[in-house]
């Protein structure tokens, strides 16, 4: 079935406020959460709307609570999270940075004890909508294992670079695995191979089988040993800078994933490179590489960020694709 | 054959000098070249030394120069790089950076016209022996297809993140290339297959063999088309910031690549996270990866930076090896 992005929107916004959440508040998450779906998001979006009911019946997740200021100098922050909404928590912290990046050029905010933030690009997307860049990060449950290891002690810690362009901005989105459980689970049921390497089967041989992985619980850091280490390293950032939980920590609290931690870095970069200039020099960047000549015909070159535009128009215009038991359950919610 | 650290640090030092280096930028450069290869990063150390020197002898490489201030506002700051060393370009940056991060807990310096910083890692040490957190990339010449191109419009574009501690930085430098093309050619002469995906073969199928991938040309980007988004990203970060070349631009220079565009910055941290608290939350992070369970007995897990103190600790003790070619090259140029 197809959901208006209006009526997704008023009835998540509805249930949240049911389930305990402000007026305001359960607003703002409602908007983000349909905005995923709209635009493609479709795993942190509607998807995912009854495990956040869920969550904060639970009381893992608490509504009503903002981040509250621990410390500060200068263009950086450490905010605590109070175990709050995911989305408004980040939001919240990706608004100072962009005030701060006002005075100062670039701001960064580092907040702890905060939740699922769903989409990561959403923040890349916030700052870009203030004429800025932005990079942000989360830690997460552990997910995936150590380069070499067997068993799962690193987060896939999703990491977003956003660069603002009148012309569509290019947001990076990228987790550190390179498949998510969930995707490995919908092609074993499907019957599919993934297309490239997808982790390792029981016998540490890489293979591109999701049952085979799903099995094992190897799933492949994004880049093999690269994005491994590049986990560890964001994982550091977040907690030591927050002085918050770090992956392993987060992991050792009883429930589903809470608690995590996060970073978000906004760059005002139009006060040393004017936007005219820099949008041309973009401008310039992006139409050499979209003008790549294509491994198969019939294929075209996007860049990141192109192919949600797309989603969002036909979505606009369409309504959301939703599956009918999912909105069964969140209606039976309300 | 080994040579000790001090002989090669005053072997370069000399050489530059003779090609028209003052003594002190000599010094610098020659000091971070032969740790280069001291500490592992024999590609970016003294086996890169030979190409430099001819990029001096050609003009496309100016000593004598550092970079000027164009603009800044607060914490942000661009410069230009006047086609000077790379290597001492970038320093000035980052202690720069570093200097910002002082005043007002981050910096970020963007440059541009500047050569190649030979190992990206060297400027994440700088800002982690500052105590602070950094975050530094540049682009290159195209080198890489887009996702789903055959001819190659990205740059393999190296990221560092670097997290400062007592008991070893922990430090991520990686390429946007799964591989350079450098090893790849090693493994084709040796005759060996590469571990993983290595790139595409002539028709379009991913391959391992290194021979298939340099007739192809179509080397693979680190996490598929996760790197290859990351690396656009990069590119516009560092060529719109700095109002520099992008990497299509850096593409259109004739001869060696040259006029590369760079960002750095420092995150003082410990103004927000204390100093203590950050470490330790760090070292309960690291212990808890490092216990992971080997996937093969025999193998152990290590952290990003942990291999190179240990390299670092064989080769002061024993002298840093060199190819005995590369160190008569070296000795003709003297």
């Amino acid at each position: 079935m197809r959901i208006s992005f209006d009526e997704a929107q008023k009835t998540l916004a509805r249930t949240l406020v049911k389930h305990g959440c402000g007026q305001d508040q359960a607003q703002k998450v409602a908007l983000e959460m349909a905005r995923n779906s709209l635009e493609g998001g479709y795993t942190h979006g509607i998807n995912r709307f009854a495990r956040l009911v869920r969550n904060m019946d639970e009381g893992i997740v608490i509504p009503g609570v903002s981040p509250v200021k621990m410390a500060g100098f200068g263009a950086i922050e450490n905010y605590d999270g109070g175990m709050g909404m995911g989305v408004t928590n980040a939001w919240f912290c990706m608004a100072r940075a962009i005030e701060l990046a006002r005075m100062h050029g670039l701001g960064l905010i580092a907040l702890r004890n905060t939740n699922h933030w769903m989409r990561a690009a959403t923040y890349g997307y916030q700052a870009c909508e203030a004429g800025m860049a932005g990079i942000c990060f989360t830690n997460t449950i552990p997910n995936m294992p150590a380069w070499g290891a067997s068993d799962s002690r690193m987060g896939n810690n999703p990491l977003v670079f956003a660069f603002p362009r009148k012309a569509g901005p290019v947001v990076v989105d990228m987790a550190m695995s390179q498949f998510s459980y969930g995707a490995l689970e919908v092609a074993r049921l499907a019957g599919k191979e993934m297309p490239i390497d997808a982790g390792f089967d029981s016998r540490g041989r890489l293979t591109r089988d999701p049952g085979e992985v799903l099995a094992s619980q190897r799933i492949l850091p994004t880049g093999y040993w690269k994005g491994a280490a590049l986990s560890l390293a964001l994982d550091l950032f977040a907690g030591c800078m927050s002085l918050g939980n770090t992956v392993s920590q987060v992991g050792r609290l009883p429930g589903d994933e809470h608690g995590v931690s996060q970073v978000f870095m906004a760059i005002d970069f139009n006060r040393i490179a004017p936007a005219e200039q820099a949008e041309q020099t973009a401008q310039n960047a992006i139409d050499d590489l979209l003008g790549s000549t294509p491994a198969q015909a019939g294929t075209r070159i996007v860049y990141p960020g192109e192919r949600m535009m797309e989603i969002r128009r036909e979505n606009l215009e369409k309504g959301i694709p939703v599956d009918d038991t999912v909105w069964r359950q969140i209606l039976e919610l309300d």
